[in-house]
């Protein structure tokens, strides 16, 4: 793509897009933003791909696709305990499609402007459908939430419900599912809320299966899971029936967090719960010995020491 | 790509690549990376994508694609007069090939070890090869170079030799041009010390005709280019002979800075050429009407009014 026709594509679809922030000092036009971040913050940055055939099919919906890039960026940012600011986007396109471009551009603006993010930079490419987007946030110094800040006997708790995207990517998929998966929510509030309350936290983008043992094992533990205690929405019920935990336990994309507190904090959780309208379920613990124990009414169902591989559906 | 064994290629090739730095919290390995700026300091962000088939052919020698991948970003940070910090690496992979791997990274780490840039995270997909680099710097607050400082009077300048990239990607290319255009030097150095000296500043990507222009109307001035006086390299003449100011004009990639700075500066500039072992080269001057006069020999040879798309090769 030529430089002047990038420019002129930016101009049109981008160069407003998400929040206006005063700690903006430059955004996009020049060869870098500048960006002011406030006295004593850290910064927290991410950034995830969209490929097509990989992570989306063609034809997938450009609104969606413009959602998911930023959302999920935003996940990431979430499982720190970090406020979203700025955000970078690296978008390459078979050729300058501008109906697909004004969707994309609507799906992206909108969750950016929920959560304030001011979009300050990116660039174009001609080539195979991508969507790159790397994003910054602000988290008091010292207060990042991590993987390896758990110890044995906190206890594991996971937002929403779990396995409704996995679902929700069939083709037969129920539209509430459908929604889960095109328009999954960031737990961006919940994350903020939990610094000084969860001891670690994960953002679930590979299902609870993969990614639970990930924070075990960033914080020297392993973990005892109850899947009958695990949060089924029930669309997810409806659809997989008894295989619902199943789903559950291996879908991915769900955008859920999935943190630990120590027991004395679940008061304050519930009561967290309540405030943000979301559901927050305790459904395991960690414990010193490696590895995942999977139980269901009382007993043990299968076993795992880690590192975990041979679960991965 | 799995997400245990995108964890893997991550750990064995990119964890430890880079340069250690005190101000980086927490490096990969969390959902995000943390990150401590300096009091006082704005910070510098930008992204640019390599793409096969776009801005490189199949067979590109690897270890060039992983020192472009963060030269481009480099050059625009030193085009804003930022200090390099933080990287993060966005690598579409059709395939895990370890060979290709470790001279991709080998020609990265280098380069960021030079420039002190520490590597805190990324992510990796399958699919058609791409690599997106983005990268943060930092610059004290207030004294970033933009586009748009400079004034009718300002001298023009540009660093290095010009056009050597563009033939150095001709398959009959000398080594030494060829050199040019696989391994470019950002301008690092120069774009720090070129602040409070320069009065604007863009670094040269798609060639001086297509970008001076952009720094012109930036700054709501026109130009005049004494385009004999543009900086040939001895193997740009000996390849394009007569022709050499042309592929000066409109040959991309070359990654030196343009910036203008007021005729009193120029002192400075010259010292600053001999302290820093760089050729700085005045070749022409902004003025207040609008769009770009060539002149060669004293003579006017070409002509545009503004916006100079017509200009672009």
């Amino acid at each position: 793509m030529s430089s002047s026709g990038e420019w002129q594509v930016i101009d049109r679809f981008f160069n407003h897009l998400g929040a206006v922030r005063t700690d903006v000092v430059l955004g996009i036009g020049d060869d870098a933003a500048l960006l002011r971040p406030a006295a004593g913050m850290e910064l927290a940055q991410t950034t995830d791909s969209l490929v097509e055939q990989v992570h989306f099919l063609p034809g997938a919906p450009p609104r969606s696709l413009g959602h998911r890039a930023l959302a999920v960026n935003l996940s990431d940012l979430a499982a720190m305990g970090a406020t979203p600011a700025w955000a970078l986007l690296s978008l390459t396109l078979p050729a300058v499609d501008e109906a697909w471009l004004a969707e994309f551009a609507a799906g992206f603006g909108r969750l950016a402007r929920i959560h304030e993010v001011a979009l300050v930079g990116g660039n174009l490419s001609r080539g195979p459908l991508s969507l790159t987007v790397q994003l910054t946030g602000l988290v008091p110094a010292g207060t990042a939430l991590r993987r390896s800040g758990a110890r044995a006997g906190d206890e594991i708790w996971v937002s929403g419900t779990l396995g409704d995207a996995a679902m929700g990517r069939l083709p037969a998929a129920s539209e509430a599912l459908r929604a889960r998966f095109e328009y999954p929510i960031p737990r961006v509030a919940l994350g903020a809320a939990l610094r000084g309350i969860a001891s670690s936290c994960i953002d679930l983008s590979d299902g609870l299966l993969a990614d639970l043992p990930r924070l075990a094992q960033a914080s020297g533990c392993g973990a005892v899971l109850e899947v009958d205690k695990l949060p089924l929405s029930p669309a997810l019920q409806a659809s997989a029936a008894a295989l619902s935990w199943q789903r559950a336990l291996v879908g991915g994309e769900d955008y859920e967090l999935c943190f630990t507190a120590p027991p004395e904090n679940a008061a304050r959780l519930r009561a967290l719960a309540e405030q943000l309208e979301l559901s927050l379920c305790c459904c395991g613990r960690l414990r010193p010995v490696a590895g995942l124990e999977l139980r269901a009414a009382g007993g043990v169902i299968q076993f795992s020491q880690s590192p975990f591989d041979h679960f991965k559906s």
